[in-house]
């Protein structure tokens, strides 16, 4: 018999909180009344428990619940449901942390390249890494394919689809794929450096699948997906059936009361991304600092057999905040600078080229570049 | 050229709504400064813009955005990124109310079967309906299709699998559903009253069409799902690849920061749910009654050619509030009650049929049973 546990916050009086511990612990495993219940075994291995409950601030409770992982049936969906499936209902609960035994954690891909996977395709052991995003949706495919030539002959590492670009008219998601693909092929072809265009994979699971298909077709190593739109589990069996991918997952559609260190650091990383995209400080979002080095060392840290997946940090990021970013993340980090580098309009190779040698030359005096 | 609106809450300061607004409508279409935009057509066409705002309470406004359908390429998961996706991962931000024109409504499903379709396979043209649920997850097979016989017996309309049942050790997908489908068939052909089991389905998208494909061998015609555990686009396949089944759709995973109206009123039957399971006020969960009303009605109201679709109140409902949800509620409506069956353990038959006959003889004096 082994249990997970799951952390929420609850929000509570001191005379209340016990009540609500409890039924979310029914809520989250048996949803009925212990009277109701016949079963010696289940009452001993399947009601969800009341481990702890700790005051963190007035009216805010950090409470434990182990959930038996027999529940979870090894199925992301059904895992889902049993960490926040009703409970995400109450708003008065988030879910903060998860401990989950090994042979759980085992059952869900994880990353198949992370950071080392994607430091061995880019050819980069050891510098911090650039991305940005061909934007803004609705130009044309000639017009994403040529931003797309100016990054890549600027020397950005990974160069993805704005998340917004997905198969509509204007820019075909085929027709894109190829267009973009076909760019960084060549400029490779020309420096010998490795340049990689990232489309983003949406759609429904069939959809979803015959892109992937054409993608791989197309000799594409990178792909974008948001987990929280296309739905997680049609994200795993994606993440399953084509491995030879690098994955970068986008937060979009993730807001809600899981809390983003545990959505994007952990949950993200263990369902199969390769590097998270997500919300820096300072930026157009507003996750504090300590959130976001949170959620970096979440992607990151040791954890099982679990790869660790590169943090990437994004939003309303600009050029001038590179030597402060890549200070507070470290070297094991992908910058993603979109919008910033776009405004420059007919000087983009050059804002893009001091991007990329800022991020190259960060911290190493002016040497090494590529490294 | 066609817009969208969708309507949202956002807290913010007087001297600030405007510029959250306005980063709003950014975020959610081109992603970046408008100074970076050097296509004429992107700035009309497809760039968001704000249509209205309105002080709905000290420091919070309600905002209509209009965006262009085109960035939705008429595709789920692309429509929800446009309507909820980076602005989900806004604290500030609730999505509350969505205004699309008929063409792209006409992109989903919606209902198969609706209100009228779920009447005409129940045999009941007037009347309130019955649900209820096997439960807890934990016993075995036997025990859930003996539950099953009971509720079957007592007249119960449709007979689901409680939402954390999927496909553990112990009750697996398939033993479970022949043995519960055997019994409804069963009770059926010896009383001549329809009675349908309806097997929860998830899994990833491969395995969630397999185990439809072995409900539709089955000849299941009802089944539970939860769209945000198992993802909207993978629900919408289903409903577009197995169009016989009436779509119980199950709340589980579904809270966050979409109002739940707008969600599980609206979205589900949009997406193809034929009934809406939701959280019944003075249950176990905290929606205040008119939300609940309101739900309803967007379940049932007319929009353009979607079918209506049930409400099916839920979450800790006592068999006393039977009249007082029926009087709230209408007759349009599937009284779900499980827990509170189940309490009655050994008198579950005879429970099961008070429950039934409430329900039945509501507002009718006592006479038409199964009307």
């Amino acid at each position: 018999m082994s249990w997970l546990t799951a952390t929420y916050l609850i929000d509570a009086q001191a005379d209340e909180i016990e009540a609500r511990a409890q039924a979310l612990a029914l809520e989250q495993s048996v949803e009925c009344p212990l009277e109701a219940i016949g079963d010696r075994r289940v009452l001993d291995e399947i009601v969800a428990r009341v481990d702890a409950i700790v005051p963190v601030a007035p009216g805010r409770y950090r409470v434990d619940v182990k959930i038996a992982v027999e529940t979870t049936g090894g199925e992301p969906a059904q895992f889902m449901n049993m960490i926040f499936g009703n409970c995400s209902l109450w708003e008065f609960v988030r879910l903060v942390d998860l401990k989950l035994p090994a042979e759980l954690a085992a059952r869900f891909p994880g990353p198949t390249h992370g950071i080392p996977g994607i430091r061995t395709l880019l050819g980069a052991s050891e510098r911090a890494l650039t991305s940005t995003a061909l934007k803004p949706q609705g130009v044309p495919v000639a017009e994403l394919a040529r931003l797309c030539e100016i990054f890549a002959r600027g020397g950005v590492d990974i160069i993805k689809d704005d998340h917004g670009i997905a198969d509509q008219p204007y820019s075909p998601f085929v027709d894109r794929l190829h267009a973009c693909q076909r760019v960084v092929h060549e400029v490779t072809q020309k420096t010998g450096r490795p340049v990689f265009y990232a489309p983003n994979l949406t759609g429904t699971p069939r959809v979803l699948r015959e892109r992937a298909q054409i993608a791989r077709s197309a000799g594409i190593r990178v792909v974008l997906i948001a987990p929280m739109l296309v739905g997680i589990p049609a994200f795993v069996e994606l993440v399953e059936d084509f491995p030879e991918f690098v994955y970068l997952a986008h937060p979009a559609g993730g807001g809600g009361r899981i809390d983003p260190v545990l959505l994007f650091g952990s949950l993200f990383r263990l369902f199969g991304a390769d590097a998270v995209i997500f919300t820096n400080y300072g930026g157009r979002f507003a996750y504090p600092p300590e959130a976001c080095k949170a959620l970096a060392s979440a992607a990151r840290k040791p954890w099982d057999l679990l790869r660790p997946a590169l943090p990437v940090p994004a939003g309303g990021m600009l050029l001038e905040r590179v030597d402060e970013l890549l200070d507070f993340y470290g070297k094991d980090t992908m910058l993603l600078i979109g919008g910033n580098l776009l405004v420059a309009r007919d000087a983009l190779l050059e804002r893009t080229r001091e991007y990329v040698a800022k991020v190259v030359h960060h911290g190493s005096a002016g040497i090494g570049v590529h490294a």
